[in-house]
């Protein structure tokens, strides 16, 4: 098996294939559109994505390309990321004044950041963070990265749980090619819809859902490539297998316009 | 009057302020943090802020500090974002390798900038990665950034509209101190809520809006501080004024919990 992810070694996403896939042979890609492009074209098995965290929300980019149909999801996993501050050995952590990761997770630490009075630099990514604070050897240069990221690089780690929320979370997914079989244990499934242009589509279309036995867990508008009508991305529990997906969706509500399944697979614990 | 905004200027967040206060004395903040403090502390009269971009969705960290209700949105402002690519005099586009911008604009071009190779490289804000480019005048680099920001740093346009989605629209706000009065035109609410713990109770609330008139314009669901519950982000519609506020809100809808007002405006058209 290979897997495909989005950034270097050692960042989140690769701490979630190895969570996975610890067996597998992992290749991360410079952007998500290099990703979809090396699944599509038989280069990687599987590609592991995040696509949604607790504090910075959905990662839209990544739900656009799951739209077309052509892969599925077919599992979730849940990170707890707790950034960690790394320098170079010897650093102090009064010294530093310059904190390098990628934008996502300087967001998730915005409020410590600017009290502290350091200056946030944006990097590709948390590993690439990680590597240019190793080269420059700075030590009035840190990075907000995994733990894990340290010790390949040989820097310290100054400080644990650099982030503002208590609860940060990010959600991956795992993505295969091609429409997969709805596994039997599988009791949580995203859709994506647009809903007939009339007032309260959407209520309707929910309460419909509601009475067949689904549960909401996540619901996101955004604006469809047609102007002034929105697109929802939807995540539901329900009962499991095909059996369960067919209870809820079969026939869709009366409201429901271009339904999209996006993947169903066995909700994370 | 003192307007706050994050980042520098000629970045789209300075133009948003242009367009909707001329003549007003224009202050960038390096992080929403420090704008947000700066109202707080009567340094600046408003903020204008982004809210909402039609290809990378909501800024959750904008919509998080509004939460507290200590600042109130009054107004909307629609800014369509069409990226340019900017470069010193003399650049051709065949030679660049590095395109320099704030994380957004990058993963509004991602599939751009990916079929032409060229690599990315996150910045601060859009305006600063101009300022950047300027700096090191290497013909190999260029960022992606509003039209207006080259002619101060002395830079030319190679491309234009360098977007990977045809509508791309940045969703600013201006939000004022305290608790303000519903003007008599503002026709579009921004509220936050959670639920109670019962199936269907989002259903029922939004059911029970539009019966009372209500126009769902934008649902967004986040994890609350409190594990395993839901608050909804939602903009609606509704007839003018505080009337038409009180028509749908008063009383609350029976399954709403921890309803909080935003802001009421007048959408923008």
């Amino acid at each position: 098996m290979r897997i495909g992810f989005q950034g270097e070694a050692f960042s989140y996403s690769d701490r979630a294939c190895r969570d996975l896939f610890p067996d597998a042979e992992r290749v991360g890609f410079g952007s998500f559109t290099a990703a979809f492009e090396a699944i599509r074209d038989g280069v990687v098995d599987r590609l592991v994505l995040p696509i949604e965290n607790s504090t910075t929300g959905s990662v839209l980019p990544v739900l656009d390309r799951l739209l077309p149909g052509n892969v599925r999801i077919v599992a979730e996993h849940l990170v707890e990321v707790r950034h960690c501050l790394l320098a170079c050995p010897g650093a102090r952590l009064e010294q530093i004044r310059v904190v390098r990761s990628h934008p996502e997770a300087l967001a998730q630490a915005e409020a410590i950041i600017t009290h502290r009075g350091w200056f946030p630099v944006p990097a590709h990514d948390t590993a690439g963070a990680v590597r240019l604070v190793a080269e420059r050897a700075d030590p009035t240069e840190a990075a907000l990265a995994p733990r894990e990221a340290a010790e390949p690089h040989r820097l310290v780690v100054l400080e644990e749980d650099v982030v503002d929320r208590e609860h940060n979370t990010t959600r991956f997914v795992v993505v295969a090619p091609g429409v997969q079989p709805i596994p039997a244990d599988a009791d949580k499934t995203s859709v994506a819809f647009t809903t007939l242009h009339q007032p309260g589509a959407l209520a309707l279309a929910l309460t419909e859902l509601g009475l067949r036995g689904a549960n909401l867990t996540r619901i996101e508008s955004r604006p469809s490539e047609e102007a002034w009508r929105y697109r929802f991305f939807v995540d539901l529990t329900h009962p499991p297998g095909p059996e369960g997906v067919a209870s809820v969706f079969e026939p869709p509500p009366a409201t429901l316009t271009d339904l999209r399944f996006l993947g169903s697979y066995r909700a994370a614990r």
